[in-house]
């Protein structure tokens, strides 16, 4: 009857502005993103809120380490050059 | 009394009629999935709908640039194969 | 009137506890985290529940692959040792 169609149409709407008011709608789409940071030298780090997931190095070096937690740092003698990939969720 | 049992129930049920409607119940499940794309030369594409995380080369070689957003290119001469490691959300 | 104020705050009541229940709330705020894991010789394992996003070797060896979904192997020969990039979501 009447009561029961109003009454799920409040219910309707108090969710969906508690759904809202938690930003939960848009939670479902985050995706991740990354972008590299290069930089000269044996070092380059990731900028706040992005985590390092590998690095790249000079002179064809692959031994690296993260320092700091979002820091490349490229370990073979005489780097010239040190990517940091940077990675977040959207 | 059975009017407040009515209700709760009629709360209940478009509650998760709402939830399951805007994939929400999914969203706190998902996690990242990773795989590998080797390809021969020097450049290995992630498909679409995932990310760049890292590459690795032939010859040793560990110095490498991500190109297009999601290419791996393999910088050292003479590269005979590259991999790009792709990861996305599940 | 009070019956539509006593309907609000139950369903209000309602809806918390089911979105507490599915741990809905805190996913929003989900983060990724990366951490190292370095190990002697040729191989290095991500811990369960992390994945490998990229490895480093030793000797400058830039040359890897991802064995069993979640182990680094580098491939150049007497690599003394091999770290595993693993992230997860937080």
């Amino acid at each position: 009857g009447s009561n029961q169609c109003s009454l799920e149409s409040v219910v309707d709407k108090k969710v969906m502005e508690i759904l809202n008011n938690l930003e939960i709608n848009s939670s479902p789409k985050r995706e991740m993103s990354c972008t590299s940071v290069t930089n000269s030298g044996k070092l380059s780090t990731c900028p706040a809120g992005t985590v390092v997931t590998g690095c790249a190095c000079g002179y064809g070096c692959g031994s690296w380490d993260v320092q700091s937690g979002n820091t490349c740092h490229c370990q073979c003698s005489g780097m010239d050059w040190t990517t940091a990939r940077c990675c977040r969720l959207t």
